[in-house]
């Protein structure tokens, strides 16, 4: 690996630098929505896939942000990082960062609902309540709210499912105003969600691919790749 | 550390070995309720507060058993460790464990609730669903049952309070039949969950100690020496 900064730095055309001068913003990891001081409701998002996209970037030669929920993730070098607990702050940020890039991909696994209201302090659990309710309020739309952003940049989404891929898929694409969707099936062991493998369908309004099963450095290469075909037509 | 085990190795008797013969059991971590394929509610523990507690028992001589919810830790060398996710896992566990135990510290941060119908698919968000709410089931108290278990283990439980500590933290012990009880304020930034440091407020039946602000593995070895002082009692 230092062979090939060296090799770069002597020599950068050798490395393709086909998104050099562009700015891409990637949202990644889960969102943690409180439900008191101690508990919260999140999801198995690792971050990895988002973090691997940030360095494909990168690599590129792309000016890369992260917009990151809680991860036990390294910052790949290069990359400037905004750390954020909540959907509500991710959204924030995304629009705020959203409004001067090129390319936005919301890789983030993002909680569709919060809690209506959170608590201040620890929810004390009671003799007399064996059951107990939470209510939930929809979050803002993250990726559809960026797709509305003029000027508006490539906006590139995820959909995990655990069936009926292309139909989600596809439908998501059309109504949240997206670019292109990576679609991955999360109902199949050892891939997406907190593994180090995943599988991808990705899917734009005229095309689609197939991303087989690799490791998701790789994976987000050849998905990096798939964007710099669709922005450069 | 390295002329700790040499020292160790050729002369036991240099390091106080109170708790020789005897078997500790611990449970750690968060708990994980899953909501669906991909969500859950969960809570800040760190688990390292746990692993401190380990670590000082095997310190002190005793065969350690480790029940760990999902955490980032490495097992302490020469503890056995279990791992669990939900709280009726842990429960579980718990109770098979905690029967051929002399000791057994639940220092667990356990869901009171669960989901009260876990989705076998990811649940959609929908357009006409602007609140949701879920509904919650309490889970069996572990600790209190493991103190109805016969013989009855030594049992030191944990309270995380964010207020009235004293209060809470004695009630707690009584109904639930603890041994001691170990409480720390989580209101309080920098210690506790997700923390390096702690503080604790320790209450049994006739007696009290304060274990002021001090990094985890430093605070479970005095923790573990009121036990032993408890049990010679």
């Amino acid at each position: 690996q230092l062979l090939e900064l060296v090799i770069e730095h002597f020599n950068p055309s050798l490395s393709e630098q086909s998104l050099q001068g562009k700015t891409v913003v990637i949202t990644a990891g889960p969102t943690r929505e409180a439900i008191d001081p101690v508990r919260y409701i999140s999801n198995h998002s690792s971050g990895k896939m988002g973090f691997a996209l940030a360095s494909a970037a990168k690599g590129l030669g792309a000016t890369v942000k992260i917009i990151s929920g809680p991860v036990n993730l390294t910052t790949p070098s290069g990359c400037e990082r905004f750390d954020v607990s909540s959907a509500l702050d991710m959204h924030q940020r995304s629009l705020e960062l959203g409004a001067t890039c090129d390319i936005f991909i919301a890789c983030a696994a993002v909680a569709d609902y919060r809690v209506a209201e959170v608590a201040s302090h620890k929810i004390k659990k009671t003799d007399n309540n064996d059951a107990l309710q939470i209510n939930l309020l929809k979050n803002p739309d993250i990726v559809a709210d960026v797709a509305k952003l003029t000027p508006k940049p490539f906006v590139l989404g995820f959909a995990a499912e655990t069936q009926d891929l292309e139909h989600y898929a596809r439908d998501k694409m059309q109504r949240k105003g997206l670019d292109m969707i990576a679609a991955n099936d999360v109902s199949i062991p050892g891939q997406g969600f907190n593994s180090s493998d995943n599988a991808l369908q990705v899917y734009w309004p005229n095309g689609q691919s197939v991303l087989s099963l690799n490791d998701k450095q790789r994976l987000a290469q050849q998905l990096m790749d798939l964007v710099v075909q669709q922005i450069d037509k």
